[in-house]
């Protein structure tokens, strides 16, 4: 382990240790057949030279494939570390019972026929966890192809690929919920030569899950990368605890999580919720902690790759070398898209290369042109000109097909060897055709090889985000709020301004009057032209049953405005009760309606929204959402994500809205939905109408708020 | 040719034939050194079996590789269709008037040191492109990298590249505008095993175009697909010329186009042309002919070689067929997201399938489970299943790493071979890892085979598209509008209203009154609150200058209205002309505020633009863009394609708007700008009010016609 982790996280470490890298590993149901789900493990850890103890569980047989075998756990009677299944669901209670009575640490359940059948297959699986849970040993599975550990040449795993050929051994960790694209994924790592540490698959995950293998990997120093399948996550908090751990290892983490066109499948009731669909949240989630998303298998394993042989850049500048002004011109597009910052080369270097090739175009891109075919110096000489004067973090270097050519490759080779050398903190990626072997010489010296240009491109800016957002992991707010219990209801209006007013949200002025004459009162107090709203929990929307009057301007306005209020709502909800009325000033043109919200995600928990209001959120669903808890510098960011956020900074010459406020305002809602815990269920306020400054920075005008009865708290 | 096509056209072709594919070569400038340019295409079409004569020019010479050479063109004594110029530019013009004399179709130019190098090499290029044009001799290059035939073996270039390896023969026709590119993709290509007709590379395109090569291609039996890559374009209207001829051919053509962030670059001085750079009208026109613009160069290829292979589906529905669980919804996820119509499988169908694997899921996806490693048969036997009861048009087969299993091999070959050999118009792809060879093999036997079942998918909604599009050609306006001659200047807003409104389009009722008495009356007789504007060639912001005055309602607030208007603009701009005030009726609140414009593109000349109004356009650059003419079911297209279109269609509650009304003011509006030609410079209808058809539809409320000097007809 690289770091020193504490206390449980320590111990839950510890365990998965003696799982994932045992000293040594008994086969339940081991077979003498290699083709057998009992004999594949075997085969593999004798054939590929395991070095810890293999011991062979066969009540039936004295030896297994020429090795001792034992009637049962208990009988080998030396410490056994890891026990995989390789057994019928029937013997599995039996064969667990006797791990934990063995003091096995942990159990690698290929098994079938549990939770993915049905319910009682679930029962089964509930039954088997519990009584792992109270003997102590941790269990991968059931039904999952099991893990390899591809250093040690252990293979926990019955799958067939490692018999057409076994991974290279590297630095990346690979962690996938299905069995069937974990065997994929092993094949395209062994066509595409991606060294991988680990290879894990967790099945039903009926005690170990993604998120404990991630956090495992996250502090194992044999791995530099991770890669991560996901079809869903039951533990929120696990999954960003796991994720912190490598971001806090600064290890690059590349998520493959399918699902993404489910959004708003799960909409739940409240309207902010409908606008934010489930999917969202994983990208939410995942940006947070600096995961690269991947939106394919190419990408999936492009940007780990990358990552693994090219570290991660300083920061987002890029140099771009090219013998092909039109290719320059395709990287230079796919760059400024990408946000990568192609700062032109200083003058100086720029007559340094225009004396070289007058006919080069020397600004970033450089376009050195066909006279590289005269010339081969000419790409060395460039590069370190481009490094050395135009400081690029990154460099990629477009040499068309020069790789194919016999006679080239030396120069690759002592290009490649002397910029690594010279430049060790510089990532340099090339894109030229070569054949596999030769692909892999020079990534084995470090440097990222493509053959689409603009891939290399997208790659470099996928790992500069990573970088920056390793570099920059997420400051939660200073101290947390008080907790907080919310009411199992729909708060009404009234209540809902000042549980958010509590909380330091800066709310519209209001007054509940019961009376016209409370309401004259009250407005008479405001002092400007007001709004009557019903207030009642039975009136959802108050609007369509006439319970809102608008601009009502002095006392008889006011009583006037008061009696129709009431005798629409009497007409159209006769049955409603009533909490009374509320009086509120008429909303400042000036300002621009956003939307501030709160929806508790059933996995992830809190999560805060915020979006430009009206047509902007209801019809071009700009909303953007991060997890809470949100810092002040995450709320600004927040704000700048929205497409339409050039309003609020005052495009159209409009006076600027008082973002500082506005980002105050988000952090605050954040804050009061941690406090609130699992009795919050939403936060609408809807508008918040944001102002400039000078017309006092802006306010809560209407907000609903949703308690809700906390979950009954698992057994630890 | 496949076609006849008619005089100008059937010209222009058969002359390029006998360039493109010639029955006699001369290469001037002919060497025995192999490796030098003058030796490369005679030692090529020597060493690869050209069937045509090769004719050496070279006066120094008898014979250059062992052919008989000639001191000059005119001395062969025989027609030549095509000459090689492998000569330095001082002797190119020498050599074309030889060429002229000697009566050879067409030359390639190789020679580089013309317009690439400044104006005195534009100069020289002009003169060498006027003796061509007066002589009858079509011109490739200079600066050109050359072409190949490669069904005929004809290497008319200097590209070392055939050296390594030649491409395989295909139906593919590829046309670059730069030698570096050209050369690159000619290595991708072979090392892909994509098959190619004919690669060509335009150079500084003195003559022959880039244009003039997909027009021939278009026609060319050999070609089935067309792939380009372009930098720019100088003849706009014969780019779309030969598009559309490709279109006609129903030929999928795929192009990358460099520049994309180019966009906005070049903005002209209106408002609108600000709104839409210059790359988006190449988006646009591309868009008009069912071009597929690739965003890089795996999509260039991939789709390219996907058409090739699989042709084109019938529509856009698609049947998923996995073996695991998650790559479906991964594939799905994409299908989803590019458009494709993932209908479920009927009934009885899925009941079947569950009669085969009782936990399989039959919808669509298919995920028939990792129960295909217990019965292979279960491939087919779905797969035919699908075909038949799904009725989808494609089919993807996502079948993991079972490629790389030898004993899988029979199995895949068979699959292909009976589903291609019963489901000819079906297009079909599967997704597995397999050896080059392998992957060749069930390509040629038409099945695409992509490892990235994500790409899959991508490439079966790219070929759905091209589908669409090749069988829905653009149908161009019924009848042109007579032809109108616009003033080279700038319309005031009653000179622009009155030209659109003649042009049949919507315009806001008006009058263009001298005084307050005129104002009074104009207003009375309008009957409705009215808003003034000063009228002046010299006021662009007339907000600013004080030169609106709104709602004005009866004569005394009109009178008083017109007094302050006058005495505002006065004091703000005296020096203006003044050319009256407009008396206009006050704009319907409930009405959607659109901008419709037109902007003179210098390549591509009118195109016609729609977006929704303000915020819409000016800060989410939410804005369409159509090369005129534009139809009706163009102009409803553009107003869907806008992404807060949904506004216009009742969001929020609101009535829609007559969007048929709007559609019609789109084609009066593109009509205008064809009868207009190149007199015109830009419209600026915004706002276009849109509102619903029981509120009249909407009007033009503010507009701006600019007309400009037409071009000197350049001689043809």
């Amino acid at each position: 382990m690289s770091d020193k982790p504490q206390n449980d996280t320590g111990q839950r470490l510890q365990t998965l240790s003696a799982i994932f890298a045992p000293r040594s590993v008994a086969v339940v149901g081991a077979s003498d057949t290699v083709s057998k789900i009992g004999g594949i493990p075997v085969d593999f850890m004798k054939r590929f030279g395991y070095a810890g103890r293999v011991l062979p569980v066969n009540p039936k047989q004295t030896t297994v494939q020429g090795l001792p075998a034992f009637p049962s756990l208990q009988a080998i009677g030396e410490p056994v570390d890891l026990a995989i299944f390789a057994i019928p669901a029937s013997l599995s209670r039996a064969a667990l019972e006797d791990a934990v009575a063995a003091g096995v640490k942990g159990v690698v359940m290929f098994t079938s026929g549990f939770a993915e059948t049905g319910d009682d297959g679930a029962g089964q699986q509930a039954e088997l966890t519990a009584i792992a849970r109270r003997g102590g040993v941790r269990l991968l599975g059931p039904n999952c192809l099991g893990f390899m550990n591809v250093g040690e040449q252990l293979y926990a795993t019955f799958s067939p690929a490692p018999a057409s050929g076994q991974v290279r051994h590297g630095p990346i960790g690979l962690v996938s919920q299905s069995g069937a694209f974990g065997a994929y994924a092993y094949a395209l790592a062994r066509e595409r030569g991606i060294g991988l540490s680990h290879w894990i698959t967790t099945g039903n995950e009926a005690d170990i899950d993604f998120a404990d293998c991630v956090e495992w990997l996250a502090h194992d120093p044999q791995t530099r990368v991770i890669m991560g399948y996901m079809e869903g996550c039951r533990n929120g908090p696990r999954l960003r605890q796991a994720l912190a751990a490598a971001q806090a290892a600064r290890k690059p983490v590349v998520i493959v999580k399918v699902g993404r066109t489910e959004a708003g499948a799960k909409a739940a009731a409240s309207h902010t919720a409908a606008l934010a669909g489930n999917d969202a949240v994983y990208d939410a989630v995942f940006r947070e902690y600096g995961v690269h998303r991947a939106k394919d298998i190419t990408e999936f394993f492009g940007v780990a790759a990358a990552a693994a042989i090219g570290g991660l850049p300083r920061d987002a500048s890029l140099g771009l070398f090219t013998v092909s002004g039109g290719v320059g011109v395709l990287m230079a597009d796919e760059a400024s898209q990408a946000g990568l910052d192609l700062r032109p080369m200083p003058d100086t270097a720029q007559a340094t290369i225009r004396e070289w090739v007058p006919f080069a175009a020397p600004t970033n891109p450089v376009d050195i042109t066909g006279q590289v075919t005269n010339d081969a110096t000419l790409i060395e000489r460039t590069a370190r000109l481009m490094l050395d004067q135009g400081g690029y973090a990154s460099w990629i270097g477009f040499l068309a097909a020069a790789g194919t050519a016999e006679r080239f490759w030396p120069v690759l080779e002592s290009l490649v060897t002397n910029l690594r050398r010279d430049y060790p903190d510089k990532l340099l990626a090339l894109s030229t055709l070569l054949t596999p072997a030769r692909r892999q010489a020079l990534e084995a010296l470090g440097c990222m090889v493509f053959s689409e240009p603009t891939e290399a491109v997208r790659t470099v800016s996928a790992l500069a985000r990573l970088a920056q957002r390793l570099d920059a992991p997420v400051v939660p707010a200073d101290e947390p709020a008080p907790p907080l219990s919310l009411p199992a209801r729909v708060l009404n209006e009234p209540e809902s301004l000042a549980a958010l007013a509590q909380a330091g949200l800066r709310v519209v002025p209001h007054a509940l009057v019961h009376s016209a004459d409370e309401a004259v009162a009250a407005a008479g107090h405001l002092g400007s032209a007001v709004v009557l709203k019903i207030v009642s929990a039975d009136i959802l929307h108050k609007s369509d049953a006439g319970g809102v009057v608008l601009n009502l301007q002095g006392a008889e306005a006011v009583r006037d405005g008061y009696a129709r209020l009431m005798a629409a709502v009497h007409q159209n909800v006769p049955q409603a009760r009533l909490d009374g009325v509320l009086v509120a000033p008429m909303v400042d043109r000036h300002g621009t309606e956003c939307l501030l919200g709160v929806q508790r995600d059933p996995v992830f928990g809190p999560m805060v929204m915020f979006g430009l209001g009206g047509v902007f959120v209801e019809t071009l669903h700009d909303v953007v959402l991060r997890p809470a808890p949100v810092g002040l510098d995450q709320a600004h960011e927040m704000i700048r994500a929205t497409k339409a956020h050039a309003l609020l900074a005052g495009a159209r010459g409009r006076e600027p809205a008082d973002l500082d406020l506005l980002a105050q305002q988000i952090v605050a809602l954040s804050r009061f939905a941690v406090a609130c815990g699992d009795t919050l269920e939403s936060v609408d306020i809807n508008p918040f109408m944001a102002l400039p400054a000078s017309r006092g920075g802006g306010c809560a005008v209407d907000a609903v708020v949703i308690g809700r009865a906390p979950d009954e708290q698992e057994p630890a």
